[in-house]
């Protein structure tokens, strides 16, 4: 067979092709987007004299080669900030990513060979979906509820597959904060529950977490990393959500031994000194515990204003107040199908995500009467011009 | 087995540890650095004011996700950039990657599966073995001589595993300009021999040219990819040894629909839109063809003196004096063994690379009696004082 074919063929058969992601400057200012997950314009910070001080004093640093594990002074900044929060790590657990994707990624590589099988939420993080099935691996759908995953579930799950003859998955997934889509945060003895039962079966746990610090009310359950007791949890962490998407800096926090190998795999030359030093001078500036005050503000008060919106233009609907992140979940009347609400929802110019892309296996059994509304990069006022006009479409939907 | 154990098995098993690599800072004054491929200090362009507007400006495209292409500005220009040199790209073609390196890595996840075969010249990139490793792949070395890849040789080769029942190799990797560690360039005959032998044989090329534009003598051949008449020849660019390596931003020319597979499996998130708008407003500036103008005269400065020095101080040492690049390789009397001067030489202070390692098969036929020089890092000074303390050690090891 000719290259060219082998190579067509190839491309055609890895994995059906993305659709196009949509960026905000596609769309006039009339356009509604719920649809995304990028950050608050107004809050993008100025980080012109980070840049500056980075391109001048550190010069020599930031425009030469650096470690493919990171910059150490970042790698030292991080396992401090997650020591802050129970976890026992030095900068040697650490790996800079090119954001929590590569993060996620780079696990995958590490862990997963073709035909294995993983566990994740049923729904679940759609970007991460297509990226799991690079690998060729089968999933296991985890039942979740207001509290996340159950585990008891999932328990007996494992139980059902091992008494089929079925090796264990090579890890469970999971975002255990502000849970992308249902919003859904862990409380601490489900934590502990899904870290203990991972362990007993030698199974790994991924942390996804990139809203933990997005958070406007409660306080959240320990980090799953920090009830880690023998190296098998994998967490991902990001400043796309509280600083910015652009950056395209995130990482891996894991057992050494793992680092080591994710920095093989990483095979890049290593993540941008000059984005490190600028985010270092960033988060370890006076500035740092300002923006995060304003932004877990500022997406408060965008969360308030969806939920009051929602109640008020979406009767029937019911969602779950989410207690940080960027996204609400909705469960629509069984009767309404999510698929043709975006559709038509798109049409009048309110971009939003079916809740059925949020699910890793698609079949007659997928729940159709879901989704997820992105409130971080509308305004209140767009968020309330937006749900009307959502409503308007809704209530013709359902005959209301 | 357990995860703990499953886990260090493979992260002992999949690769060898590599050494960490040696950056600069480590060093005293008075070490010499010829084992880098680090760019000169003194030519690091001022980018602070390109950081200002994209930071300022651009501040809503460069801090939010962007695509994963890359920039479409970016992705013009590159495409303009390689059709100045007789290409015939659209921004279709360009894929914006985390520096060559990530270039490279995508083209083997698209192409390679375990137990395939790969060409690679003898002596190649020593960066890009283990990378190819990771893969599981077996090599297939191509004997080069001053004019790179002997084509006629390579055939014979390729006749011999096919007449042996192997399918023929995924791809010839090579560096057709200032090869590294060689600095041989390939003339434009050998050019269209190399690639229309690939082309008849259903072998994709993968052209990597980190160093096109460092150019000191000599106008070289044409680029593969401007051969390249089925969309089979993979070029791999980056800014790291024209403007500063700790950008780390590169490209891949290819067709479009390989193109867009790689855009799934780089799974990052996209490159940084950040550095992309600092490398544009940069390399679309004035400041542009002067920069390097100045980067072509200051490293052949250095190839000057490097090759002087050698003459003077290093009787028997041959070297083919490179038109361009970063490194000179040395062929030293039979008798001497590159890795034994490479130890000595850096107990002197003086640190290079033994020429064994740009062997991606080492055995007891592999040529010991080499050694890569790296000018680039070191100023004309440096490099002088560097080869006479370099021919002391070489001198006693030779009795002379």
């Amino acid at each position: 067979m000719p290259i060219t074919e082998r190579l067509a063929r190839r491309a055609m058969n890895l994995s059906t092709r993305l659709p196009a992601p949509h960026f905000p400057s596609e769309f006039g200012q009339e356009t509604i987007l719920f649809d995304s997950g990028f950050a608050a314009p107004q809050l993008l910070p100025d980080l012109a004299p980070y840049a500056v001080a980075a391109l001048s004093e550190h010069r020599e640093e930031t425009l030469q080669y650096a470690s493919g594990r990171g910059q150490p002074y970042l790698r030292e900044w991080l396992a401090d900030w997650m020591n802050d929060e129970g976890c026992a790590l030095t900068a040697d657990h650490i790996l800079v990513t090119n954001g929590a994707k590569q993060g996620i990624d780079l696990v995958c590589r590490l862990l997963l060979d073709e035909g294995d099988a993983i566990v994740v939420t049923a729904p679940t993080y759609f970007t991460a979906i297509p990226l799991f099935r690079n690998y060729g691996i089968d999933f296991i759908e985890a039942v979740q509820d207001d509290a996340g995953i159950d585990v008891a579930a999932l328990e007996r799950q494992l139980d059902r597959r091992a008494a089929e003859g079925h090796p264990p998955p090579k890890f469970i997934y999971n975002i255990p904060e502000f849970h992308n889509p249902t919003g859904a945060t862990m409380p601490a003895d489900r934590r502990a529950a899904l870290v203990a039962l991972a362990r007993a079966r030698g199974i790994a746990t991924v942390e996804d977490s990139p809203y933990r610090r997005v958070r406007f009310d409660g306080d959240g359950g320990p980090l799953l990393k920090s009830l880690d007791t023998d190296g098998t949890v994998f967490h991902v962490g990001t400043f796309s959500k509280l600083v910015a998407p652009g950056l395209r800096i995130g990482w891996v926090a894991a057992d050494p031994v793992h680092i080591a190998r994710m920095i093989q795999l990483k095979a890049e030359g290593g993540s941008s000194p000059l984005i490190q030093r600028i985010i270092h001078g960033f988060a370890s500036s006076p500035a740092f515990p300002d923006h995060i005050a304003r932004v877990q503000a500022a997406y408060r008060e965008r969360r308030d204003a969806i939920v009051a919106a929602i109640a008020r233009d979406l009767p029937g609907a019911v969602v779950a107040v989410p207690e940080g992140g960027y996204y609400v979940w909705l469960t629509l009347p069984a009767a309404v199908d999510g698929d043709l609400l975006a559709e038509q929802a798109a049409a009048a110019g309110v971009h939003l995500i079916a809740g059925s892309r949020f699910f890793a296996v698609r079949d007659e059994h997928t729940p159709r009467n879901h989704i997820r509304l992105s409130f971080s990069y509308t305004t209140p006022a767009q968020i309330d011009d937006g749900i009307q006009r959502l409503g308007a479409v809704y209530r013709k939907m359902t005959g209301q």
